[in-house]
């Protein structure tokens, strides 16, 4: 396998090897390369910073649904580590290539887009993409490097260096519609002047395992992922199916996160979406990846049947509909496009907007100033800088004291207080309040056991996060490790493959120390331990001394 | 003595004693207050926290230039605990009411004015002040309480909660010239809704000594503070004699921290000041509180001979004048008396004005806009919000990577490259970067002994903080302890003085920590480490190593 390392101020790409005896993918490969290269004391902006991109360990291979591709940044919205993963095809097209690292150094003077290929990897001008919406860049990237090409592109958000700024991904219709979207990694791929990276895997191959084991392994995994407990229903319904299942258990975060139910719950359920899908053309069941099995994705048209977004899921559904008092589906896809198009986190851009009805500047259910809020983000107007910072920069300027974030970050589409364990998940991790980084609904409303829960549970999704593979495998480690024993010729043992996601937390926590983020920030703001969540009424009430014993190990 | 306590949320003002065994005053008293009252982990706007004012420990008495009020917070621009002391007559006035504290708690429904006499002290609405400048409010407050009363107001900025927010306190004329600037105590006051403090000492009287070598030992104070070493000049040119000194020396931020020498420095210097206001009429040399020694304080007509604003100090002309380019005078009274008017520190709206440089939005030297963009300021215009988040928010909202700022808080006017010891309190301070927590003059580009130097001066101002005592008395610990020991009949040894510093360092240090500022956050940006500051070409060097040895007592 290779590495590249770009130097963007000198113009200049060097292609290394990448060492054998190293097992490191995704998450693992970003923290540890954001250990060796990026600069924690330094500003995430910074030219002295770096913008890592890694495939998982499974990339380019036959192993199903195993093309999550991360980045790893110093994030300009928490001033700490940030991975961040998204699906697509760019993550497979790496792999054929036999890339496994991409580390961007240095600072353009002009806008560059990184061109891999087979043959080469060079800095080309970025022309007249840059200031285009995510659409339109990719299909003139297509136009100039051919059809089948996977892109990774930073919006006018990341061009703007906003710490509310994705990257985007290109599915395999080769839509921008997949997003690394979550700590502001698009303003740090801004930074370095890099606008896109195009993959053209022509003349690439499958890659082979070093044991034919292999086959039994990822057949074995395919078959899991199949008959898995959830998958008929996110495949039917996509992720708009926990719309209703949050609902119901009070932890939909409506009206700026002061009630955990949705009164107009009816109109953004998943039920909905996929009649006036029904009707108007598009499809539910999309795959953003090849391999993959779940194929999840709505492909959502508009009433007069025109394709209108791609990938409408249950955190935009949440966070711009129901957390806005929104319930006009088709206003919230516009939304959802428009954040694609931008580069905008929908998550922190619902939260952000949220806030401003503490002041008057946004009223519960108003889609159309929701709408416009949005444009003034991709504008750069000064309300749109400061939405663009995020929901703790907007609660800062407009002297906001209850901010739903942590370290920085908004709190998703999983209210805190009525999902206790989920909530340690959000006051720990070394991310900020991020949903991904250890799932846990048993017991939400119990205070009991949530922080050896949470553990466990980012201890998985941080191992997870390295192989590529999808959240919505849900694969349990016994059904991963054989692919990645056989894939790599080792022996891991499942505590192996866990002790791998144990040193991708501790690298992040040293990271987040040595950039001034100690663990007494791992908590939730108070106000959430005070205010009830109707309808359960719930408060965050773990223990913070549990809490603090997080992580020992 | 007494302390009033205030709940605005039940319209209620408590008078309690305070205990006589407590020897504490100023900022001693606001760090003790906030750790017992304040809430290190809520927001530094919820009605959780706590607004506390503090006259020193010989607040009342004759001891002179001894009327310096401490405001205490939990900081909207940092996230620590801010300590904030100006002059003025107020300290004095609660002294003579034998008033040593005031813990102000809840949230009010309307704006209130507290009112206090000898005999009472009460909760009344705010009226028709709500709105105006300071200067209009002040004569308002006179007129409805008398021409004698001292007020502490929040301006303009503080009713919009912005994080940079001053609470202005009128001098010795009844102008609202003197500012608790830093760190943003007026939003504090602003989220309780309290609009101003009005104290009228009527049938109060001078506190009495426990002893009489009281008057000894304040006539030995006074002696030597006439005859200290920068009194003649600090009297004849005011603050403003340091432009030529920082700027001889190359510690003069210029142009947003890219030069420490400013090339129109002759239109900035005391020199100039003084012959314009023998010129214009104004005076140098006025006292802002009462038994000032000293007198520092210039009065400043404009070019029609009309009174233009008081207080026009050294961080002013620095960070409004030569940070921004600009040596127009007039022009940088105007805006020290919008700041005041508004209630902005001038230190961190020159500091965030200096980056917009950075996007465009503001050429070095156009006084004109920088005027405009104060006034966005105080209208609450969206760019206005930006940079009334201070230069942080300012940074964050624009992208901007190169922010002249430690924990939140932009450095004042004395370059930290340049000044390596007084850099080490900017780095190490709880404040955020301040320049009046621990000033460090001795051989300022060695990075021999700053740790040392730094700590020893952070001890000696935390302590004289605590006594009320202003800055520019420069009275050793040898001479302030016989005034403490005589009037409170006890009998500190110097080493005991000192260790009163200490412990309010240590409590600082806690509530940051509990409030989840660790250590870690003790680091200059790192780019001062890397760019050379012109014409000293000086980087900051001392190591981070030995910084991180800082308070180890």
């Amino acid at each position: 396998m290779k590495m590249l390392k770009v130097n963007m101020t000198r113009d200049e790409v060097i292609v290394e090897t990448f060492p054998r005896d190293k097992i490191l993918g995704g998450r693992a490969l970003t923290s540890y390369l954001m250990t060796e290269y990026g600069s924690p004391t330094d500003h995430a902006l910074s030219e002295k910073n770096c913008f890592i991109v890694a495939p998982g360990l499974l990339a380019g291979t036959s192993a199903p649904q195993s093309g999550r591709i991360s980045v790893g940044v110093k994030s300009p919205l928490t001033g700490g580590i940030k991975e961040s993963n998204a699906g697509g095809t760019v993550a497979h097209l790496l792999g054929r290539l036999g890339i496994q690292g991409i580390v961007v150094e240095g600072k353009a003077k002009e806008w560059q887009v990184l061109k891999i290929t087979a043959d080469s990897a060079e800095l080309e001008p970025a022309g007249d993409i840059v200031g285009m919406g995510n659409y339109a860049a990719c299909d003139q990237l297509r136009k100039r490097y051919g059809e089948k090409i996977g892109i990774m592109v930073t919006g006018r958000a990341g061009e703007m260096k906003m710490p509310n700024s994705t990257v985007a991904v290109t599915d395999t219709e080769g839509r921008p519609s997949r997003q690394c979207a979550r700590g502001g990694p698009g303003a740090v791929m801004g930074a370095k002047g890099l606008k896109a990276i195009v993959v053209d895997s022509k003349g690439g191959s499958l890659r082979k395992p070093a044991d034919d084991s292999f086959k039994a392994a990822i057949k074995e995994a395919t078959e899991a992922i199949k008959n898995g407990d959830a998958t008929e229903m996110i495949h039917t319904l996509g992720s708009a199916a926990f719309i209703q299942l949050e609902h119901d258990r009070g932890s939909l975060p409506s009206y700026n996160h002061s009630q955990g139910s949705f009164d107009k719950v009816e109109n953004l359920t998943a039920e909905k979406m996929v009649k006036l899908i029904e009707a108007r053309g598009g499809a539910m069941g999309h795959g953003c990846m090849p391999g993959c099995v779940v194929r999840c994705s709505p492909i959502y048209h508009d009433a007069d049947g025109h394709f209108l977004t791609a990938a409408f899921e249950y955190e935009t559904l949440g966070m711009l509909g129901a957390n806005l008092g929104i319930d006009d589906m088709d206003a919230i896809a516009r939304m959802d496009r428009r954040c694609d198009e931008l580069g905008f986190d929908t998550i922190e851009t619902g939260s952000a907007i949220g806030v401003l009805h503490e002041v008057g500047l946004f009223e519960f259910g108003d889609a159309a100033r929701a709408e416009a809020l949005i444009e003034e983000m991709g504008k750069g107007t000064p309300l749109g800088r400061i939405l663009g910072s995020g929901v703790t920069g907007t609660a800062k300027a407009f002297g906001i004291a209850r901010v739903p974030a942590v370290k920085g970050q908004g709190i998703p589409a999983h209210s805190a207080r009525s999902s206790k364990g989920w909530a340690v998940t959000y006051a720990t991790t070394a991310m900020g309040a991020d949903h991904t980084a250890g799932i846990v609904m048993d017991e939400p409303l119990s205070t009991e056991g949530q922080v050896e829960r949470s553990e466990g549970a980012q201890i998985y999704s941080a191992a997870q996060d390295a192989t590529g593979l999808c959240l919505y495998t849900f694969l349990s480690p016994e059904l991963t490790v054989p692919m990645i024993n056989s894939f790599y010729g080792i022996n891991w043992s499942v505590e192996d493959y866990l002790e791998m996601g144990k040193e991708i937390l501790r690298q992040e926590r040293t990271f987040n120390i040595n950039a001034g983020i100690g663990k007494e920030a791992d908590r939730l703001p108070d106000w959430l331990t005070r205010e009830p969540l109707p309808p359960t009424n719930a408060v965050f009430d773990v223990a913070q001394k549990e809490i603090d014993g997080i992580f020992n190990f």
